[in-house]
């Protein structure tokens, strides 16, 4: 029995509740307390009642946890090399995810394991409490129900992506190894993954394909989610809205069209409980470390769709780990407001995972909460690069 | 006596002694020697001589400590609005400087102290092991004092920048603010300082008044610097180069004149030994953070001009302590291969403070380095935001 715990002195309590025309919810000088590992009052600091324990914030920023809902951490090796020839002028294909491949094949489960400890170490130390893992570099029965397994061990939110590209060994019968996923590979995983998601561009899947895909998983049970206009326009933010996906990601190449259809949505609901809509989740990290340009978050935003902000850690395109690094390039690179785009990282995370417990701070909320080193939420876009968790707390327990 | 101490498995050591064409000289497999703070020995790991302490890099990269040569950390207040309203759209002219002064001048000696052992205790952690601290939000003959004696409790490398802008209260009469930047003003600050800059600038102080107060500052003995070229192309770079400037700072506007100037520097000499150019300091935290065009680092570069990098560490205009940020917009934005932006942030921070004793490891430098969470200094880059100083070593004391 731990006990209850409260957080006082909160200068800037950001409880996302979405009262009172704010979507923030931001209360001042306010108190918060965690029972059993959930939120169990928010309130003026006046009004604080007694607990076993108590945390002083000091006037310091609280925000919730942040939800990384885009995240492929089941890996081997890096791709530095690859990156620096980018950076020197290659264009990014995604045509290194095999050399990615053939690493994650050859590593032990314990080498994977370690990976994705590291990196959900490191994430949880900059402030995120819930993240999304793909798989997507075994692309073989084994090997995705392999990565899958591990995932499981670290997050709920498993994603099977074995429609990541289409492996070297199936490079000359595509049909083929779209049988196999939606066959004995989605058998395989199933068990392991709440989501199915498919790469959906030119030199990956096309639209039938994904479709396919997609379809299968369903029935399958999964919920959908997709890779989708990343590297140029295409029919994956459409088929994403009409198969009810909870998110449509990436989102950086977009038609009035698309905007259209992300902004109309409403879903064939699979989870009973909002929100129910599509989701656009942008991963500006991508465009950061493939000097590319971002999406138009304002169009997105003014249309009144709902946008989440994710890291898409990789060792490709994007191999940050860091929201507030990504909470910075929203504000700076793609003009959302500080508040739009810590809202977009937390309550838009959660939005994209069709979750409620998780992305706020309100009564009944798991305990997943961060400190900032700062007075207010604006902080992480003002001070880009500075490392500003103070302390982070994951189902009401100090990390 | 803290005796010896063996920095053991370096998997890849920058050591920017510049030999075999390599700038960043790397040795991989390396160890390093540590005696009374400075570096004693470098060669293979296998040749290790025998020391009293050891510590185990595990196969970890580890680079110099950075060197910021450009930080304004005497302050009080923050700008967090401003910084919210101007990426709403406001521009940025410079003109919220005067509202820090206002803060600053009202700030208590021990806030002030405060603020800027905070901040260097965050750029500590963050690798950086020397930093540069002007002065510039007192403006009086008093404050301009004051800050500079406290900034010279945390570094040698103090800058008098009473020539940040012009107060309000002199407003109107600009040429009597000159006269006493160049008369009381510098007497009372030169036994605290070692540079002395001028923020030239329209809005500022333009060629005549620059000229003038910096020949006032070689007079009495400090070196100059010198804020040039930031908002529009101007008279600054040139002026610098002319006057023999350790450095010219920002350079985001630059003609060809301008960099034939800058390449062709040899400065009259003012401190013994090399390097004796003028360095291009590129600031590009103060361009993510204004939401202006970034410096033409290529241009620079291939040019033949040293370039630094360094954060701008201020609350107006670039609110970042991070040398790692630098060092990934750098690539990212200005086209800096990962190998320039690190030796610009290390041994081009160096040159800029014509400093010849940090910014590298080599025997007899100072015992300033950090060991990374990271097997290659491509990772600074490869992953943007992510807090990757695993630890950090100043005058050979684990910190
Ligand atoms: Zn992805
Ligand atoms: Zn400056």
């Amino acid at each position: 029995m731990i006990g209850s715990l409260l957080v006082d002195h909160i200068g800037e309590l950001v409880t996302n509740d979405g009262r009172g025309g704010d979507p923030l919810g931001v209360r001042r000088d306010a108190a918060l307390l965690i029972e059993d590992g959930k939120v169990a009052w928010v309130g003026p600091a006046r009004y604080a009642p007694a607990a076993d324990r108590r945390i002083d914030a000091d006037g310091a920023a609280v925000l919730p946890g942040f939800v990384d809902s885009h995240a492929h951490l089941v890996f081997a090796g890096d791709r530095a090399a690859e990156f620096a020839a980018r950076m020197a002028g290659e264009p990014y294909t995604g045509g290194g995810i095999r050399t990615t491949v053939g690493a994650t094949r050859a590593a032990s489960d314990d080498d994977l394991r370690a990976t994705v400890r590291r990196l959900r170490a490191e994430m949880l130390r900059q402030g995120t409490t819930t993240v999304e893992i793909k798989s997507g570099y075994g692309l073989s029965v084994a090997e995705e129900a392999r990565s899958l397994r591990i995932a499981a061990e670290f997050t709920e939110d498993t994603t099977f992506l074995g429609a990541h590209v289409v492996p070297a060994e199936y490079a000359d019968r595509p049909d083929d190894y779209v049988g196999l996923v939606c066959g004995p590979m989605l058998a395989a995983a199933a068990p392991y993954a709440r989501w199915i998601d498919v790469f959906c561009e030119r030199g990956a899947f096309d639209a039938d394909h994904a479709r396919a895909i997609l379809a299968c998983g369903q029935a399958a049970g999964l919920g959908v989610r997709l890779h989708a206009n990343q590297l140029g326009p295409g029919p994956g933010v459409q088929l994403g809205v009409e198969l009810g996906a909870a998110s449509v990601d990436h989102c950086t190449h977009l038609t009035d069209a698309d905007i259209d259809a992300l902004a109309g949505s409403t879903t064939v609901e699979w989870l009973s409980g909002p929100p129910t809509n599509t989701v656009a989740t942008l991963l500006p990290g991508a465009e950061f470390s493939t000097r590319s340009p971002y999406p138009d978050a304002r169009r997105l935003l003014d249309a009144g769709v709902t946008v989440a902000l994710a890291t898409d850690c990789n060792p490709g395109s994007s191999y940050t780990s860091s929201m507030p690094f990504c909470v910075a390039l929203a504000v700076r690179e793609m003009r959302m407001t500080p508040a739009e785009a810590v809202w977009a990282a937390t309550a838009g995370g959660a939005a994209a995972l069709r979750r409620t417990d998780v992305g706020r701070l309100t009564p009944g909320a798991r305990a997943d909460l961060m400190i900032l080193d700062a007075p207010t939420h604006l902080h992480l876009a003002y001070r880009p690069g500075v490392p500003l968790i103070r302390q982070v707390l994951h189902n009401g327990v100090p990390r």
